[in-house]
């Protein structure tokens, strides 16, 4: 039963299960204490302290351990900005953080504080020059991530390093995703990890703070783990955390060369299995083994529910597969479809046949859904499809978004689709439905209050060559015109 | 080799164990993943946490995981004040709370709240009608262990809980040291515990929030464990807790009454076997595991070494073997001598041989680390060892002070040492050693800037019937007037 879902939590690696029943057995005491179990147990930390700060390339009092990447990444964010205080208070992050970030970012504003999103390109990187003219004065602290979590974009990190360090502002990296890979090239100030991201155990996140970085740990004191993590530590996942990062990192070249030839399939096949795709995320500057395709006229779970009982585990950011009712922030600040999206990231080891049984099932899996959703018929390889890599597709929307107001009055041709109280994809299938039967410059008017529907309406004319021409004032109407 | 510091961490029980590596195969995935193996994570989480609520005693949908006891008590009393903002911002403490809870407690002072703490009696417990009496207008939340973890004092909790019912207050309860044993009784509000300390793996901590409590939960939002505790979460651990919590309770009645006669023999015979000793703790209300005692003119820290060399792991709150260099807040609340303090804390399990062994070494152990040391002779069996269970001795020398002012001038039989720039305990042994040389009725004044002389002088005058006759005003000299 192939698990593809790696970029959410990796199986445990061999060495990580092996050292976690060992350090079970040798590291369950208090490092703190006096007594043999206790400087047992301080050995033990010492030396995957060490073994970490290797993988990561800082130094070993640089990095504590944290109970997860998400509290490295709130406490990272809260120390930086509280240490850097007489700098300003100004956060400035990419737009596709991890949650945590963003999380860190509106706790950041609820205290009083500023925040910027920078926004990123159709396929999820941001632009390092608009990432450098985002450091305005007063800016405490800048976030970036290593590569995004949902398409597998790597980001332009040393870049963006170079122009913080410039800014003199330290610049946090969340590492969780490319951390089994390599470490981060650039002269960050702060990085996160996620040990069961790489094949470690759960429990352990990674949190370094370079020497002279400004740093005031939130919350009340502890002295364990520089003040930066309050609790008794969780030794024998830590151990366990260190030695499979060594292990994964021994491996990571030639098992990140097999994973992008398997990804590389799967960008390339996909769109010529099944039709109406857009695959997104950056094809060359990218993570290893993370492939992320969104399909027009599906619904993500039904989607999700069908590949599961095919014996395929991958996750989704189209909103019907969440609990918020709202696409992946990701997707939206890409401006790229989101619904009927599927994330398959492989794991370490994962293998060609079973990729390959994958792409064998994903047509009659996405055409039950369609069928299930009364959607109009898609065929593989339409030339929407070519628009996947990241072409001028968002800019040509906004253009199109600009001239719709030049033509408001020319709507004799007009149609109006009401698809209030549907959920994602039903508004973007209502509309497929009716457009031939506006004449080509006719608009289409839908009325629809799904929150998918801001996005995918506009990602569907995108895909199709209509004009978007905008939402209403209410944010519940949609108009578009017919191209051909 | 016995290791009795089981109040620090206990080793993992077998159970823990064998569930922990079930878990690490099957339970490694997100609980919030649709596919199958999100589907199994999500309901080993249900079952673990149906688990520890039946040990807790409360509703699952009240008990989340955290990563620590720790994590559970900073939240837990941040979360619950902002949650009562509107009633005030008023914090009531023992005294002799965990270091977690006075460090949360000293957080929410520096962010403009106030606090007040609760005295405790000689025996370590509060008096549950003071503690009522403190619960003043404008409390948001009140704070009190279930027993005392360097001491083993059990709290009044249950009364307590009823007279902050009675007050409209929330009970926050730590039984980090109880949750082995029994549930806490009474109507209290919150409680936090610390799977490492009944045998569970590090890593996990709980926190309970009893329906109708208002409760804010500090920090960037997170969407796990009710918003309680962010991060990705260590459910292999989490398993291995609640069902290792299930099988302790089951042996806990049995176990209990076992360790309880051994703890009684430690007792009773260290007097006999050793001069100059303080047993401190209730010797009834407590836990049935730990025993506390304290040694006059030993250094804390020299006794560990030795006791670690004849094979013996315990702790000890003396100053000598901190990194603060101040004597434990809990002995120094109860008035109670610090040095060459030693925390007996055995673990299930723990052999009666290797108990009786123990009682043969320590007297070789402390004799050696006092002739190191130049101290007097100490006669075990000494009269001052019968107030060890909680005479009246703190309140003696408080009106010994007192009396100390009208005697101010009667000081032709005086005599000053030196101790400025030396550690405990040799204050105390300079003290000791030329009390002698003054006339019965002159007084002895010792110049010591230690910070555990303020506490020890007392505790040997009160041991030794000398009269304590206060400390000077900038802290680096006490007096003392020779009894007998």
């Amino acid at each position: 039963m192939p698990y593809f879902d790696a970029a959410s939590s990796v199986p445990l690696h061999p060495v990580a299960r092996q050292a976690l029943v060992a350090a079970l057995d040798e590291g369950w005491a208090d490092p703190a204490r006096l007594h043999r179990e206790g400087r047992r147990a301080r050995m033990l930390l010492d030396a995957a302290r060490q073994t970490a700060a290797e993988a990561v390339g800082c130094r070993p009092d640089e990095l504590t351990f944290t109970p997860s990447g998400t509290q490295a990444l709130h406490t990272g964010v809260a120390g930086a900005v509280a240490g850097r205080r007489r700098a300003g208070r100004h956060l400035v992050v990419s737009a596709v953080e991890h949650s945590a970030v963003l999380h860190a970012a509106a706790a950041h504003e609820a205290d009083g504080g500023t925040v910027a999103e920078v926004a990123v390109g159709r396929t999820g990187a941001v632009d390092p020059g608009a990432f450098a003219a985002a450091l305005t004065e007063g800016t405490a602290l800048a976030c970036l991530q290593s590569a995004n979590h949902e398409v597998g974009t790597e980001q332009p990190v040393a870049g963006v390093a170079e122009a913080c360090r410039a800014a003199g502002v330290p610049l946090l990296v969340d590492a969780a995703q490319s951390l089994a890979w390599d470490a981060v090239d650039g002269p960050w100030s702060l990085l996160a990890g996620s040990a069961h991201k790489w094949g470690g155990p759960p429990g352990v996140g990674l949190l370094v703070v370079r020497k002279g970085t400004r740093f005031a740990p939130p919350g009340p004191s502890d002295e364990r783990e520089s003040g930066r993590a309050p609790g008794f530590g969780n030794l024998p996942a830590v151990v366990a955390a260190a030695a499979s990062l060594r292990a994964v990192r021994a491996e990571a070249a030639a098992e990140a060369a097999r994973l992008r030839a398997l990804v590389d399939r799967v960008r390339t096949r996909v769109p010529e299995l099944v039709g109406d795709v857009e695959v997104v995320g950056d094809p060359v500057h990218r993570l290893p083994h993370v492939v992320t395709f969104s399909c027009l006229y599906v619904d993500g779970e039904a989607l999700l529910h069908a590949l599961d009982r095919a014996g395929f585990s991958v996750s989704s950011g189209s909103s019907c597969t969440s609990s918020t009712l709202t696409p992946s922030h990701v997707l939206r600040a890409m401006g790229v479809l989101s619904e009927g999206n599927v994330r398959v990231s492989l794991p370490p080891g994962a293998r060609e046949e079973d990729v390959e049984r994958f792409l064998a099932e994903l047509p009659g899996a996405v055409a039950s859904v369609r069928a299930q959703l009364g959607a109009p018929a898609s065929a593989p390889g339409a030339p929407a499809d070519v628009r996947a890599d990241g072409g001028p597709d968002a800019s040509e929307a906004s253009e199109a978004s600009e001239a719709s107001e030049a033509s408001e009055d020319a709507e004799e041709d007009a149609l109006t689709v009401d698809a209030l109280g549907t959920l994602c994809p039903v508004p973007v299938i209502e509309l497929a439905k009716v457009i031939g039967e506006v004449p080509v410059g006719g608009v289409v008017t839908v009325l629809a209050d799904d929150e998918a529907a801001r996005l995918d309406i506009p990602a569907w004319c995108a895909m199709r060559g209509h004009t978007y021409l905008g939402a209403g004032p209410d944010g519940t109407s949609y108009r578009i015109r017919r191209a051909a």
